[in-house]
């Protein structure tokens, strides 16, 4: 159980975790655009006594180019420090022999190069975008429905995101499309599954109650944070809507509600943990 | 409460209602094939002291189209016999005052000329095949998302149904994605829903018990009737597959497995009703 009160959370605090987009940017044509004060927070970060590490549910390029994005854009930030989910669902393909059917966006192909895809003996989808076609998505499902015992990846469970010409529908959409039509239920992969989570934890050798996510979902940043036992902070910048989100709200945490009534870019957020932290 | 005896119930039976997709015929190119003896069975039951109406969640077509294609395939069948979702969605649109954006197939929008589609206060799907894409999707998202009191329709509630090459997602698959992006719940017009099957009841100017319904779909078809206090049969044509729809058992009548366990096209469906009730 998270530390509800937050002077003593915050001075507790060993590790920081951030959502990447709509928390660092905005995703849109090009590279996007960094929402103004995150790049100096990161900075500020860095710069502290705080561990580091981007957690993402970003399913459209490899690791490696979507960090590259984000250098391009001013940010601080490296390979090893992002967690997004295809690296893990690949580990957990060849854990369990898994052959799989892709539904996913051109981009993140590469991270699947080493998995053997012929007789699928399951699916995964990520944020497919424009590859969401009927047609696609009835390939999917005929892969599933011959199969004796369907198994559905989803890698991230979101509504929608921003891009910067509006919102978008996310993978978690598709998931719910795709568990009605065969009757089953996926097996999530990125936040807010406990386990991507604690592999973060895991990485920076820390407890839950030792570190903190930042990100603009309440359910999948500051909800799966929280049910992991780490604090969760919600900024209102990226798909942030006042009126929308509020009905998950009774599910989390009610302390949350204290810290949301402020305006919260990133660089907010930080101020609010340093007035009862020194960094 | 539908009566379980079926002897005793078909020799109160005064009116049939038919599925038609997978009863009738199986669609697909062109107008789809008629299934082997079903033109026949038609025949029968015209000739029958039966009143005979037609229930369908069709969609892609106005009914006036529909029923020219079943006509061509050699249906004796007329307009006023035949019921789908798009005539009982306008009366509805114009008894609330709605305001429609619709995403359904290209053939059915005539059915709405006569609805105002300026400024949509709801959105309606259908079963609009590709013009599912993601744009299309994300469109009719956006106009939810931006209502204060979002309200969705959609034309039936189907899991999938099977044309000529294989099996196709259906308009519910894409309900349950917009009801989760949008955290609302869709009124469904169609089958399953009670009012739809109370409508055709009231046209035949018969009670729940004096009527069967003949579908291949187990719960639109079957669970919605015996819902409404009607007797339901399942044909093992069309979308009938043995491993998948056994999950729904469970909540039907119980004495619908002893019918299920013979196998069931239309014309055997007769004989076994036929072999209660002269005919």
């Amino acid at each position: 159980m998270a530390d509800t009160n937050w002077p003593s959370c915050c001075r507790s605090l060993k590790g920081v975790v951030l959502d990447m987009c709509g928390v660092l940017y905005d995703s849109g044509e090009g590279d996007g655009v960094a929402i103004p004060g995150s790049i100096e927070a990161v900075q500020r970060l860095k710069a502290s006594d705080l561990q580091l590490r981007f957690c993402t549910n970003e399913t459209q390029a490899t690791r490696e180019k979507f960090v590259a994005k984000l250098q391009r854009l001013g940010f601080d930030i490296s390979v090893s420090e992002v967690f997004p989910p295809a690296p893990a669902v690949v580990a957990v393909l060849k854990q369990r022999g898994l052959r799989p059917h892709l539904l996913v966006y051109d981009g993140v192909l590469p991270e699947f190069d080493s998995i053997d895809k012929t007789n699928p003996n399951c699916v995964v989808i990520g944020d497919a975008a424009e590859n969401f076609s009927y047609q696609n998505l009835n390939e999917a499902f005929r892969v599933l429905v011959g199969l004796e015992k369907p198994v559905l990846f989803s890698m991230g469970q979101g509504r929608y995101y921003k891009e910067t010409d509006g919102l978008k529908l996310d993978v978690g959409v598709f998931m719910k499309a795709l568990e009605y039509a065969c009757d089953l239920e996926a097996e999530v992969i990125g936040k807010p599954s406990p386990m991507f989570f604690q592999t973060v934890l895991g990485d920076m050798n820390l407890q839950p109650h030792e570190a903190l996510m930042i990100g603009d979902d309440l359910v999948n940043d500051v909800g799966g944070a929280q049910h992991c036992g780490m604090k969760g902070v919600q900024v209102r910048t990226g798909k942030y809507r006042q009126n929308v989100e509020t009905w998950d709200l009774e599910e989390l945490d009610q302390n949350l509600e204290q810290i949301c009534t402020e305006p919260h870019p990133l660089p907010s957020s930080l101020d609010f943990i340093c007035s009862f932290k020194q960094m």
